[in-house]
């Protein structure tokens, strides 16, 4: 931490921060220069948790210099982590697909679903049974019933099957059924509920919210991870811009950031992002090549009738095509799909 | 609701959409220009929810014309809407002052402020139990005993009182000890606490998202209003752009937008949203001048050793002097403190 | 300026970065924290400007510590600036309104609107001759001929006049006509422009870019001060971001931020922030309110009619309306109009 | 043009826009909804320019159906256009890489880079001759002189070389010494500029401005072909966002959003997006398989010592490693390097 003086800051006004941090058992190092006076703080800057020394007099601004997450950091834990979904390992040298239906709408839309995905190649079923919507008045989801489709489409194609929750009601329904719990963008600062997947100690794909920084986003990972649960992935799905030809904007450098800056795996949601169908395959293209560790895709078998996000997703046979034509991109980043 | 064909659709695309819509018993107006074919949609277009008539052949794009939150609309409610906590009333001749500390540390100092705040004009004691944090690392707040605490400052002073909710669990608890619940910015899409929040029939102050627009915000007031509840105020306190000298950006501009767009009332928080305490003031002054119904405004009885945001709080003193300052703005907009 | 040494920084790089600042001339003040060490660079920076020491071995990042503004900044200038236009002073005790059309039409449209706004209280006269519009086939301005429209409109009114210009040429017309230059948001950092327009010697009013941080903007009006011409009036007018309902969002925190950062004069724009007419008059008392030097608010004899930003245009009377209605503000600020 | 009326918009209100609009040589389709009533405007739109019917009584919003660019428009050119630079195609097989020091420090720098970014397969020689700088205090380029360098490593090495031009002047200078003009980004909207570099006939390198959508700067390309030059490059470089892990946030969704859009070639700038050579690989491999034209990479003899972003810029092993590993995924996007 270092402390900015303003100009013309009085000695007294120094000595008296400098006091404040030795009274903690912390260091200040003082350095002098002809138009501003910085001081650096060495030692546990936890301990200076109550003090609000931006305020003091004097004081121009405090620079962090250490993040404040520990338990995602790559600083800490340099290896990258493999995340396990039932059988699949995500982080590792297969680019995982996860694909399924924004929205559950029917046991047998999802059952067609997970056995068209798995033929594509597809490792992991996703579905929403609780639809976080803009609107009241849009369908909400199938809630627990959506649940128990999911699983019974893990039972029959053997792929693990992942759900987003948006409340404490849904993370305890999901436990029952599901292998991963998805915290979606609109949530990713609700840390109560972060807390609550933590605790269920089942894997966690956590997405980007539509505002946040990576900084932000890896600290709530971490409240995830301090529960005891280090099973995240991160998902990019776009953030907010003043871009309006796609819904949002998919921030595709976030991938090279997070693996320089964490030793979580990271995968790339363009269905979200982007909005528009078209633009789904060459952003999938391009989140490989930048090096995420795989991809969520929506998909469904009557796109025109989906009752959540149709125009995004692809039909069986625009999926299957799309997994053929990622195969060499995936060969040649070293991985397998 | 119109669908904008592509240049050179086919005529039996736009067939195929005009017999969709009319299926629905919808009427379609065709528009044939020299360029492109526009189809106006009339009557309910809820009947139309099942259909993605964005991703049928030769549709370039279709325009939203009606907004989708009603209850909160203008158009359906002309006269604006004055929401009562306690005998406090938000929407009508007074500028109502919310104030208190950031996060409530101790019995001491929620007591001392809220004579002090009272003593100076506020008329709503505010104070946080529960508090969303970026880190998991900082102080989370006293949860149910700091709701103990602001039932107690009521009683002493009279004030009503007003705290953020972030769970289920805090709703719950709140409903027993305070008079107003806050859905915090970082919480407005999360659909799930508001309808909760809908369901207890207390006032609800909803703070804008730190990226949500304003269609996006007054929807997420149409979640509580549709659970019975519409005892609604909105609260601007900044939005997330490229900008670092303040935390946030102010969107001043959103108080005349919802007073045109929407009959609820509004309030700005200008603490939260610049995170510097020298700039309170002139926002305050910009917010009431713009026509805003009240103001949050962070108070703390030494904010150099606050628990959270100290640097945005006032002291007592700054405090009464704002609003001290205030009061001839206030009397020039037609309205009292 | 302080650099962030990566933790397990070897000590032979921290070694050499104290080198190079040394042989420079500076000194280095180490601070060895048990994660990080920190090293405080003391003396004259612009020495070290062909050095790149953020890409040195182990190093983190090198954290600015004072403003690369020197002329504009309030540090070294800590009175108010007062720019001249004519006779009248902005920066003072007026609130100083510009008024007039976004472009000049013809010289009645022209001459109409210099009486009608000098009628209503208003200062200075504005208008358009060089349009930059988003596309080609939109009106550009009349260029030449409206800029000696101007002239025409302050002989018969003794208004001072305002023009944007956009090019060297556009400049060269303009002092022969006109008594302040405008640079519009879209050239804020066209620096060459800036350096032209610093050359002439006439007050220059320098419109925030729709993207550009304060800092930036501080930069910018940096190029016109350091030519020898200190007459800079800054214009908030409104930045980019995700919000749709207003054209711009009017970031009118910048108010307080630009008076506490610099001593040049500030004026808000709010008729091109928000390009809707029913939201300048709560914006205009906002800026007075929030501490604005001034208001530019485009007046139209037809707005229906107008070749540029109509929309966003009052008509005389709503114009003469307004400034009444502003007059008892500007009187609790304890100033005039 | 589709004219949203107010709800409640009386019929007299809606007959004056039919007529304003048939006295024009158009034809008005009025479709009356339950709530609203649309009017679909049918004809030649720029007749309207001089009505601005957003204000017209009971007139809600005005909504563009068709773009208000024509010549850069894929629906009116839907073959994609391949521009040459000497004698180099962009927009056809070949993936053109562009490379070389952010400024010209002198001729040995620039000579000793032409030769090396030759080797390791680059096709054009960038080279920064006017410096676009925040601050008037930074390196501002070499000028003319430095343009002659440029023609020196051209005839030296063969490679077409590209500038950035700031000003008419730069425009008078380069042409003589340059192939190609670079139009950086914060000059993206300098109208003027974009005439004048149209006018010379050179083909045009248009990078896209900070905050400009992708319409604006699709209008921004019509300023120059509209007179008479079709040979332009568009150049994705990161807009603004609240992000600040890396200096800009890189678009590749525009990529396809151009290739959907337009007809003109898109190249990628991830040097200046993000601010960090570390991330220079991923985001190169991210924009070719993303379907990018080309790539424009920083590149300089000693960046440690780099006059301007150094930080991003690689050295001439780390430039010629990047090729290569970049060759297998160009071939498996059907080009060549």
């Amino acid at each position: 931490m270092i402390i900015v003086m303003k100009p013309q800051a009085k000695q007294e006004s120094i000595q008296r921060i400098k006091n404040i941090i030795e009274s903690k058992g912390l260091d200040a190092h003082i350095s002098a220069g002809k138009e501003v006076t910085i001081i650096g703080v060495v030692g546990d800057k936890t301990k200076l948790q109550d003090q609000n020394l931006e305020i003091f007099e004097d004081v121009e601004k405090i620079v962090a210099v250490t993040e404040s997450y520990k338990l995602a950091n790559k600083k800490f834990h340099p290896d990258p982590s493999i995340v396990k979904v039932g059988n699949v390992e995500i982080g590792g040298k297969t680019v995982v697909i996860m694909s399924g239906p924004c929205a559950i709408e029917s046991k047998e839309q999802l059952l067609i679903t997970a056995h068209a995905i798995k033929k594509a190649g597809a490792h992991i079923l996703r579905g929403g049974a609780y639809k976080p919507r803009t609107s009241p008045y849009a369908f909400q989801g199938l809630e627990e019933e959506g649940l128990k489709f999911m699983k019974e489409a893990r039972e029959e194609t053997g792929l693990p099957v992942i759900c987003e929750v948006t409340s404490l009601n849904a993370i305890e329904a999901a436990v029952k059924y599901v292998d991963m719990l998805q915290i979606g963008a609109r949530n990713m600062q609700n840390f109560y509920l972060l807390k609550e997947a933590g605790k269920t100690g089942l894997p966690v794909l956590l997405k980007r919210g539509l505002s946040a920084t990576i900084d932000e986003w890896l600290n709530a990972s971490e409240y995830i991870i301090s529960e005891g649960n280090p099973n995240v992935v991160l998902c990019e799905r776009g953030i907010r811009t003043f871009e309006t030809a796609t819904r949002n904007t998919l921030d595709l450098s976030a991938v090279p950031v997070i693996k320089e800056k964490s030793h979580l795996p990271i995968i790339v949601d363009p269905s979200h992002a982007t909005g528009v169908r078209a633009y789904v395959k060459p952003l999938s293209m391009g989140a490989i090549a930048t090096g995420a560790d795989g991809l969520m895709i929506e998909t469904h078998p009557n796109p025109s009738c989906a009752l959540s996000d149709g125009p995004q997703s692809l039909t069986f046979e625009q999926f299957e095509k799309l997994t053929q034509e990622l195969r060499p991109l995936i060969e040649i980043m070293g991985k397998s799909l």
